[in-house]
Formats: C-alpha cells, sequence, structure tokens
C-alpha cells in the first residue's frame, strides 16, 4: 500500500528540492494539500516561469530575466572602471548589501576546479577576457571564496589580468569583526599577521 | 538591490514550503536555475496537478484523487468490520507498513482541540457517525496520537461509539520495542505497568 499515485508522484517531485528527502517532501505534500493551496499553486506558476525565463546576464553572468542584469544597466556603474569577481549569484547580493562598491560584478559561477572537469570555460573566462579586451576597467577586485578552488581561481584571474595590464588586487584575509581571537584558525591569524597594517 | 523580480518572486513563493525561510529558498531556487531545471519545471506541474485533483476519499477522508481511496475500494477491508481512526493519512502509511491491520480506516486529518477552534465538526465526526449507523462495524479501533488532544479526541469518539452500541478499543500504550526502560518518560512507565499482560 503506497499513497496515491498523484500524492506519490508529488512527494518524489519535491525531493529534487536540495536537502529534501522523502520525509520531508512527505510533510511538505502534507502541508500544502492541507494548508496551503493557493501558494502551492502560485509556487508551481512562479517556478514554471522562472525556469523558462530566467537566464544568464550577458555581460556579468547573474541570473536574470532581462538580457542585462539591474547592476550591468546602471550607467555609472559601468563607468567607474571597478570590476569585481565572484563566485555566485548570492556572492553580489552580500557585497551589494554593505554598499561599499560601485563598480560592474563578473559572475563565475562556480570556481576552476580540474577534478571535477571544471575548466576556464566552464566558468565564463572567454568572456571575462572579453569584457577585460573591450571595457575600460582600471582595477580588477578579485572576491572568490577563500578556499583552495577559490584562490586558484583568483590566481589563474589574476595572471589573465597580468596580460592586459590591468590591475588585479584580492580581498584581504583576517581577523572577522566580532570574531574572537581565540577561536579563529591558525591560517586565517597567519593571513591577518601578514596582511597587518600601520596605524 | 534585489535579486531580478521573476527570481525574488521564485524566492518568495518557495517559503511557502514549512521549515523553508528565506535563506533556504534562496538556496533552493539557485539550486534548481543551476542543476535541475528539468525536476523543477516538473515539480511545477505536479504541484499544479496535485492542488487541482487531489481531494478528500468520500469514505475515510484520507487524500486521494479519486472517489474512493485504494483501501475503501478494497472488497475484503469493508467486510471485516474493523475501523481504525487515526488522525492523518501519515498514521495511515506507518499502520499500513505493519500489514497486521486489515480493516478500513477513517481520518480525523487533526483532532479535536477547542482552543484552536477545532470541533467535532472540522474532524467529520458528522461523517463517522453517519458510517457506524451504516456500515456493519464490530469494532471501532482508536488509534489517535498518545497525546493530550488525542486522548481527548479518543474518548469523543469511544462515547460516540457507546451511543451507537458498538465496541471501541484504544491502541495499547507502554514501552516500545528496543526502548530502554531508563530512558522511558514516568507517563509511559506508568501506562506499561497498568497495561501489563499475564503471560
Amino acid at each position: 500500500m503506497k499513497f496515491s499515485p498523484l500524492l506519490s508522484e508529488l512527494i518524489s517531485a519535491l525531493t529534487c528540492l536540495p536537502g529534501v528527502g522523502n520525509k520531508s517532501a512527505q510533510r511538505m505534500a502534507f502541508h500544502l494539500l492541507e494548508r496551503n493551496r493557493q501558494g502551492a499553486l502560485a509556487l508551481s506558476t512562479v517556478l514554471h516561469n522562472a525556469m523558462e525565463h530566467i537566464r544568464h546576464c550577458q555581460r556579468c553572468r547573474t541570473f536574470t530575466e532581462d538580457p542585462l542584469c539591474e547592476i550591468c544597466r546602471h550607467p555609472e556603474r559601468a563607468d567607474s572602471g571597478l570590476l569585481c569577481i565572484v563566485e555566485s549569484p548570492q556572492d553580489v547580493m552580500a557585497i551589494e548589501q554593505t554598499l561599499t562598491f560601485k563598480g560592474t560584478y563578473f559572475v563565475l559561477m562556480g570556481h576552476l576546479s580540474p577534478i571535477d572537469g571544471i575548466g576556464p570555460d566552464d566558468i565564463g573566462l572567454g568572456e571575462l577576457e572579453q569584457r577585460l579586451r573591450e571595457e575600460a576597467i582600471s582595477e580588477v577586485i578579485l572576491a572568490t571564496n577563500p578556499t583552495v578552488e577559490g584562490e586558484a581561481t583568483a590566481h589563474y584571474i589574476a595572471q589573465l589580468c597580468s596580460r592586459h595590464n590591468i590591475e588585479a588586487s584580492r580581498i584581504a584575509h583576517g581577523v572577522p569583526v566580532g570574531g574572537e581571537l581565540e577561536y579563529i584558525d591558525g591560517n586565517t591569524l597567519t593571513h591577518a599577521f601578514s596582511g597587518r597594517r600601520r596605524l
């Protein structure tokens, strides 16, 4: 004995969501059926529209339903000459929330990872090189994640920049604000010491 | 600066799922866009179909897209004269997996809870009474949850049964198989002692 065919199908379809196994999918299916059919119908419509219409921005590769994303369409940002390289659209959001950066972005949608077969073309470095050639970029800020792959990607792109005579910088590594030295890992502390600044 | 309008809409629509806040919804949206657009489109279709077609079984109130669910359609089960009362369709599944019960079910889709305004009509006790009147039921097994509300609901239905001269029984409370006495709560132990059986 199983749930009715359509209900089983719904439960198995819900497991396509990350972190949702069979039991959570059951809970979701029953919650929607019992308490929020309207919400579920709305989700069904938006899900369909989003999957059909959201593509990559032609300039920075972030997700957007327009040919160019809002940031790339902004004239002052393009004129700033600053280009920030990040791994994901979520990183763009995190940086935007600080209100400190007024340039444009390039979203790699991943990082170099030869072991997973992810090479320069998979993270759009061809398109990046074209931008380095065509746009008046004065500085490239490398804001990839401070992981092994992120660092390798940053180094690779820095070499690309030097070939185009464009200055490349890496965001600072060090002790996070509000953190306690006691609990900071050794690698970060080493970075914090080597990157110290005169007061 | 926010995500593009359609992407923001997708993220907010995903929060209709239970246990999914803004951050998880973001993670889900990006996962689907990056890695599983086909799965998301399939989910969109199934979600729509399920919300439009899944209704309650006319006899036992569980979820099904047919007028009667598979169990209620089974001729031998209706003839058994046993009716098991549970709170949710998931409880039906749990009992079915044991393969010990061969009667029919009645799914309350909740429990009596005057404080939340849930009275006898909201858990279908009118329909249950009709079944008690019309069907040849020899025993009603009360398998509501062993919570305060579940017990109250069981008592209420037991009184209903006695008015129709139908025997009502409650599933046994006691020490779960594989449990260790040391870690069992006092209430359960009390039940285990008072419900002891001669060997």
